[in-house]
């Protein structure tokens, strides 16, 4: 028999865990414009304010509403696999264990907090909410969200996406979501770009633009913008992975995890998976906590800790993060989701304090782990989650040289099925390891020179 | 709570159901060019001497080895989840359960027997295995299938979907198949083909023709083919997911099925999910048991029962089946799995012994049940299952017409997230409700009308 865990109904987990109530050390506020904090209700045209008072909260517990339990439970308790075949085919004494997020319908992680949000927002009184997308996954999760919980949902998408994945926007417009390209002819930030250069691509930070602006000036107030990644509470819905996981391992008398990972960009799904063991970790048990992210885009392990803006363009208040300059382009790898300038503050000061070991992959390594991944445990993974399985490989490798059997467990965050030209580009030999452009990256950290440095942390390397 | 219903390891099924053990009239033998009965031996060639004993078999329980439920263990038991938002959109007394076999990792039922498949063929000593695919769904099942095991997989998959669906042979690519285009230059078939029409498009029947010819002249003998439906032994193997849904009802007291619906191309996983319902009604139970197949395609509800090729050109021996000839080519609809011109002979016959009621359905009634079920339960459908949903609602819709609490239970074979591009059309207005082309048909069950008639059944209309 395969060792798959899976837990009942009455298992799912009815709090979520909240890592700033543990963090040594108090997480540094959002700043404005001044440079003096952001107040929850400058945010509250953007967001309301259910959602703001999570993303405050000092709180270590939050419960789960039970009508958010009613919808997560559609796909969740999702399953931990033990990895015995890619054990095998790695000759490692280590135990690999994978918490399969894949089996969610739009296919990632990202339901999680889509759900929550989109019912946080209905409470609150809200008919619509917009947002951006970029490779398109948080799009089609907050479309399935909105579509089950009777919202509508406008998304704007990144116009490279747009036109090269169209079956992307497909999935969010037969979940009922309204998609158009950005910049679009619908906002002031949109108009301007256009005007300025009609051909242009499009980048994330002009769609946050457009979302937000979208939001802030619905005359009627029923409209809300939301964010998939990087900011706390999003942090927050996603660690019911890792409690879940918590609950299998106890399940099947696995006692201790030597090793935690996954892979990050904005960082929702590595929080998820990672943070219930970073608590421990707070008090004292020995776990490496790797976060993983592209060689060609090191916010964690060459970015220096900052304030600086969640967006290309700067229209978000500051935030506290490792970045690498907002206006930083990384390569065009395949992993869109882990292609961004900064990661969330929660994941950047648990980094101050020492808390988690970042590690950096090369594109081609992360290829290869993805298709020994496939041939061995059968799902074809997403680009982003193949950064995760190159790490628990490096981990497993290292363990059969030491001859340790250690327990090795990773965040399977989504499976490849919307993403497969890259694998056709690997097989073609066509793809290449982009290697930093350090030239682009010291320009862009540069021009953040001179925004205001985050406090009160035990070190930094600014 | 949505309600969903899941089974622990310890209760997933142990043995398969075999139909045709309860079947009022013994099964028709298949025949040979010669139209005498073939014999077991003569199809050792093609297929693995075990395989044969199961597809000969008319033992009732067949018992399922360990290995392949571990297997299986990765994704089974399946969910079977009720779907109250769509009984809710409908306003149907009616209570709508749905068997969830999207989450595979190829994402349908197919593994099912893929994987029994490959492990038969690899007990058999079996190094490689040949098929065809036309849109792709069983090509990838059988790739993730021999990936899984150990085994060569070669798929020829017809030239017009290798073209126009390059997602699916690189599924079939990352999971370790060969995948060529057929007509290919590698078998006699082939190159025959091409050098009369250079320009073919291809054809599921020439794709057969290609994959058994590679098999039976593989001269080390270690090459066997696999078919993916149609055949008794495939039906067979997609019996765990009716019996597994017998023991989620009981499990929450659900203690009569009222109509029991699938979708039916070649008929395997209507006959998975309705054979064990099947065999109650044959002692006596009221049940109505609907396989849906597209209008323009009406195997069932307007081919005769004939003997006929299971290819299109003649290669395979004759079967006993609904047919509309074997030359027959549908309209392009979107759902590729149904455009099949026969249906197993196990589900033939349960048709003509009056246990199953077909019915037919259109397109654009298809699509617009998968949009509204993509819109409340969250799953987006493949094209084949929109046909078992449609069905669905015009029960469901029967029930509130009649004011009756019936419970209707449906197998949701598939998911489409790699086959959007219909609902692009569909949201264009750009599909259409292909009327059946008589005159082809016409043309086509001409051509079959000297071939033998099966005997000994209750009725029949030829």
């Amino acid at each position: 028999m395969n060792i798959k865990v899976l837990l009942d109904e009455s298992e799912i987990p009815r709090e979520w865990y909240n890592l700033a109530a543990d963090l040594p050390t108090p997480m540094q506020p959002p700043l404005g414009p001044d440079g003096k904090p952001v107040s929850p209700d400058m945010l509250g045209k953007v967001f309301p304010m259910n959602i703001i008072e999570q993303e405050v909260s000092s709180d270590r517990w939050i419960k789960i509403p039970e009508e958010i339990l009613g919808i997560l439970y559609k796909w969740r308790p999702t399953p931990l696999h033990r990895a015995v075949a890619l054990e095998k085919a790695l000759g490692t004494p280590a135990r690999i264990y994978y918490k399969n997020e894949s089996v969610s319908p739009p296919g990632s992680h990202k339901p999680n907090t889509a759900v929550a949000q989109a019912w946080y927002n209905k409470q609150f009184g809200i008919k619509r909410i917009t947002t951006e997308t970029g490779a398109g996954q948080w799009g089609s999760a907050l479309a399935f969200s909105c579509a089950l919980l009777g919202l509508d949902c406008k998304v704007y998408m990144v116009r490279i996406s747009f036109d090269q994945k169209p079956f992307r926007r497909l999935m969010m417009e037969t979940w009922g979501a309204k998609c158009v390209a950005s910049p679009s002819t619908e906002t002031n930030a949109g108009r301007k770009i256009l005007e300025e250069d009609p051909d242009t691509p499009g980048s994330l930070g002009i769609a946050i633009s457009e979302a937000i602006e979208a939001a802030v000036t619905d005359e009627t107030g029923q409209t809300r913008y939301s964010l998939g990644s990087v900011l706390n509470h999003v942090m927050l819905h996603q660690t019911i992975i890792g409690l879940e996981v918590k609950k299998q391992l106890a399940k099947i008398n696995e006692k201790k995890v030597d090793v935690v990972i996954g892979c990050a960009g904005g960082g929702s799904n590595f929080a998820g998976l990672a943070f219930p063991f970073v608590a421990d970790k707070i008090v004292g048990a020995n776990i490496e906590v790797i976060p993983t992210e592209p060689s060609s885009c090191p916010t964690m392990t060459r970015g220096p800790y900052s304030y600086d803006f969640g967006d290309t363009i700067g229209m978000t208040p500051l935030l506290p993060m490792h970045t690498l300059g907002h206006t930083f382009v990384p390569p065009p790898i395949h992993a869109g989701g882990l292609r961004y300038h900064g990661i969330a503050p929660l994941i950047s000061q648990a980094v101050i304090e020492g808390l988690l070991s970042p590690r950096a992959v090369h594109q081609i390594e992360c290829y290869e782990a993805a298709v020994l991944f496939a041939r061995t445990e059968g799902i074809i993974p997403a680009p982003e989650t193949s950064h995760a399985i190159a790490a628990a490989i490096q981990e497993a490798q290292k363990a059969k040289e030491e001859g340790k059997e250690k327990v090795i467990l990773f965040n399977f965050s989504g499976h490849g099925l919307m993403d497969l030209t890259g694998y056709e580009k690997y097989f073609a030999g066509k793809l290449q390891d982009y290697p930093l452009p350090e030239e682009l990256m010291n320009k862009s950290l540069a021009a953040i020179k001179n925004l205001p440095k985050p406090k009160a942390v035990k070190s930094g390397r600014w």
